[in-house]
């Protein structure tokens, strides 16, 4: 191999790629970003065997080849040369290293060879559609905060994507940790009929990347019962699935909720902050007292002190107190409603409580309450 | 005592307080500020029997008394509400609370009295000077990074501040860790004759910190035997000193190192930098090679490969072979020499070799080689 990359297209792939290569790797090749040098391209591929990402930039190829070479250390390299400069790569297969050149600086780095590189398969057949990268970078925003990180139930650790059971015909993102639960719905034009998948939390995170990256353009998603894989451009990544069965969630989304109030998300989010200062570590609850027109917010901390707040709401039902964890109040307004009129649906102090921005129809957040 | 204050003061107050402020505390009173509230103003004392920290703002005082309220709280209160609102604070006596109001929010803390509240007492007599502000935050910021973090030889761990031996009654600043030295100087009017003194190191921050808001006005300077206290407008702190004596730095400086390169700051700083990408965290040596006109950095690490570089430097002298940290090299750039011409004086390998910025005659850094 025997090529020269313009520093910034590579430093841009180098930055994508690094991100699933994990610090400390049992498996010495996983450390490593894969190279190959073909036509007028280098493509780089890297894993930690539960993703794998690949992308392509242009290269001027002397000699055609693929080597391993430290994906951390190629990083810091390319980022830390003089931006403009041209890199010439290449590969002595006497030495088993790699030689990288630019300006006046040279690198003498350790490959290892592509063959021993573990590739996830293709996917190859399956369910097959596009999602225009700003609304799916939304939807994944929304749904993601309410990802579960216990890993006893390990099937809540990601975002269950699946065609809306309600006929509608839209792609429906879930997910829920037992105290919280988001959901948003997206359309999508010719979903396909799909069984619903499990994406783990490391695979939306890389998924909301690129989706962002893609901006009003669309993402290409593929969905097999073991895999899904994402393409845009010439980026793509491919993820494995949690194989599990995500929960009948519907069960949990309450119907009867007819004690409705308004109120501005912003107003509501500061001041669920404030009080909770003086909350303490373990227990974040916040006695929220919905009263006609008005909505009263109190912590008790014997420790550290007390804390209350008033607000003006639109509420006209009967007075009712019930308790939140502050910080899940505060984590769903900011994923789902940053500012703007939010509706409380309550039924009783200890059920299910929907929070939903007014103008969504598509998405909405179930809170479990606490006792206060 | 039963105050009004503006937020913005009082905000800016206390985050100066609270940084003196440790987090864990096994005498509670420590993680508390006190309050005073005396004529038209509330003033503010945090310590941590190292360093006592002041300041004053104006208030409207109803009732005067003082009382101790947990500082960190108080400053995530205080900053967590909106712009602009007037605060009320108000103590009282008999539930040992204080209640702060603002706006529709209402906490209450829990107060210690400030009988209890451990004070430095005054720095009464002693040498006593004027330093303008940006110029004592210079070369606060150009000796600080060689203060020692070892605590064996806890005489290194601070800024040796002192009357320049060498007659020109000037204030010297040294701080070393034994492998660097950096020595600078500033004229200071009137500078009384005084024993030198060796300022902690969380004492610099907090010095360098009040120096750079001076900016160009002048610090109030205030040294007795075990303690140092600084005054700007209505903020003051007071500092323990370290109870020791410093060692005889000039030996350290060589005098007779006549091979002398000269050479672009941030040219050498980048070219380390890069080399040391190929370094692994316990050995960071960096070959030097001085050429006629020619410097060759070089690195070697059988672990994860070799780094070279050259630059053009202005060198008439033999060529030499010497070893430095790489991170120290890029320490002492940063601190004392960001761009702009710098001279390296060499004796041989094994000696202590100078880095100073050309146009600098009152700062210089010492390094010591190691083998490479």
């Amino acid at each position: 191999m025997n090529i020269t990359v313009e520093r910034a297209a590579f430093l841009a792939a180098l930055q994508r790629a690094h991100r699933v290569v994990e610090r400390r790797n049992t498996i010495p090749i996983l450390a490593n970003v894969l190279l190959r040098a073909e036509g007028g391209s280098l493509t780089l591929i890297a894993t930690d065997l539960d993703i794998e990402i690949e992308d392509t930039l242009p290269a001027e190829c002397a000699a055609e080849g693929e080597i391993t070479l430290p994906a951390h250390t190629l990083l810091d390299i390319v980022r830390k040369l003089p931006e403009g400069v041209q890199i010439k790569l290449e590969f002595n297969a006497e030495k088993g290293t790699a030689t990288l050149r630019a300006g006046r600086s040279r690198f003498s780095l350790q490959a290892l060879p592509s063959s021993e590189f573990p590739s996830l398969s293709r996917v190859e057949d399956g369910a097959a559609f596009e999602v225009p990268g700003h609304a799916l970078a939304d939807v994944l925003d929304r749904v993601k905060f309410a990802i579960s990180t216990e890993e006893t139930r390990y099937y809540l650790n990601g975002i269950y994507l699946h065609r809306d059971p309600e006929g509608s015909g839209k792609l429906r993102l879930v997910a829920t940790d037992g105290h919280r639960l988001s959901l948003a719905s997206l359309a999508v034009e010719g979903l396909p009929d799909f069984h619903g998948v499990i994406v783990p939390r490391k695979a939306v995170d890389e998924l909301s990347r690129m989706a962002q990256a893609a901006e009003k353009a669309s993402l290409a998603l593929q969905i097999s019962g073991a895999k899904l894989a994402a393409t845009f451009g010439r980026a793509r990544f491919t993820t494995k699935l949690i194989d599990g069965t995500f929960p009948d969630y519907g069960r949990v989304i309450p119907a009867g909720n007819a004690l409705v109030a308004t109120l501005q998300a912003e107003e509501l989010a500061s001041a669920v902050d404030r009080v909770g200062t003086v909350s303490n570590e373990r227990g974040r609850a916040v006695k929220f007292t919905f009263q006609p027109g008005r909505l009263v917010l109190e912590v008790v901390n014997p420790d550290a002190g007390n804390a209350s707040e008033e607000l003006d709401i639109a509420y006209a039902g009967e007075e009712m107190s019930i308790g939140f964890n502050g910080r899940y109040v505060g984590d769903l307004l900011t994923a789902t409603a940053k500012t703007g009129p939010v509706e409380i649906a309550l039924n009783d102090p200890g059920s299910p409580t929907i929070f939903r921005r007014v103008e969504a129809t598509d998405a909405l957040c179930v809170l479990m309450p606490m006792r206060v």
